[in-house]
């Protein structure tokens, strides 16, 4: 754990606090796990400040995060009844965006990602979220579904106090460099090595 | 993220089920963030399932999580009084342990930690919980204030389904060794490396 304490003090003109209450672009890569989790802890801890937080999951197949979707669902709702935390909207690609249920796209997953990427860029310029979590983003922008230099300059010039989080492996290298916050998760040991297949509440 | 396939099927005389259900020790180690957080995210889907969660916090100061304990704290109501999820009982050294609250003890770092494992321990050995979240545990055992034999021993010799998570820097490499899931979490760039101190939402 850091110290709390920064190592330098850059000479930007910026008081600690308004230094402090920047807005973040984090990244969590690597190939082991705990990229989304940590991803899901991260905004888990922004919900219980009371943060709008948007959940957008690329690519994922649908087995995956379902019990995260329904706590978030479930935090959303306690928001909803009794004021606590912050409100919750999770989105998911593989089932169809849902403001986007046009016939025919399901499938075209490239049409689908870029679409999601553009809902994203309205919601960063109305700022409708605190926290957006981009989950396994870092895919289609290696594949070429979304333009890399348009993400850089859309949260580069993103308004207001708006955090991003991005998950995935093989993130691309302007992305870390434009990152506040860049994690890497290593696979040191993983039980699917020694023959074992993934478990309920571990997995997913 | 792992394609849900074995790499290799061990000669272990279980079957596929057997070897699925096996209880894990997974360990989050290095000096990157997102040790604990992820961790945190692990226990959200135990949860979801209905684990009976354990969370007992070695080491850190008090202003640390009280994000995710807020909102655990919040869950476990939520399955008090709804039934959905799983119980919580969340533990913190710093203010001392909820069964060991005896005078002069407070301020005693390495009494409290052997407390802490002796208590863990008892559970252990009752099957109180169905998941264990052990967080900083690998500082008292590098100080010194925890015998890691005696943790090896017990954790290999513990009984039932229950799951055990550690989480912090320099773990033993026993503890590796004997663990199932293993991941090292590297900072490759912090904010504070650029002048930045931690805020609200991000860091606690």
């Amino acid at each position: 754990m850091p110290q709390g304490q920064p190592t330098a003090v850059p000479e930007d003109g910026l008081t600690t606090r308004q230094r402090r209450n920047r807005p973040l672009l984090v990244v969590h890569t690597g190939d082991g796990k705990g990229k989304s989790t940590a991803a899901f802890g991260l905004a888990l801890r922004g919900w219980n400040q009371g943060w709008d937080l948007g959940v957008f999951q690329f690519v994922k197949s649908a087995k995956w995060r379902l019990g995260e979707q329904s706590v978030f669902e479930q935090l959303g709702s306690l928001h909803a009844s009794t004021g606590a935390g912050g409100p919750v909207d999770w989105q998911k690609m593989g089932s169809g965006w849902s403001w986007s249920r046009k016939a025919g796209t399901e499938d075209d997953h490239a049409v689908a990602a870029a679409e999601g990427w553009a809902e994203i860029k309205r919601r960063l310029a109305a700022e409708r979220h605190d926290l957006y979590l981009l989950d396994e983003f870092t895919y289609p922008i290696a594949w070429g579904w979304i333009d890399v230099d348009d993400v850089l300059e859309t949260l580069a010039a993103r308004p207001g106090h708006q955090h991003v989080v991005i998950t995935g492996r093989r993130a691309d290298p302007r992305l870390l460099e434009a990152a506040d916050l860049v994690t890497e998760m290593t696979k040191v040991k993983h039980p699917m090595d020694a023959g074992q297949k993934g478990q309920r509440g571990i997995e997913w």
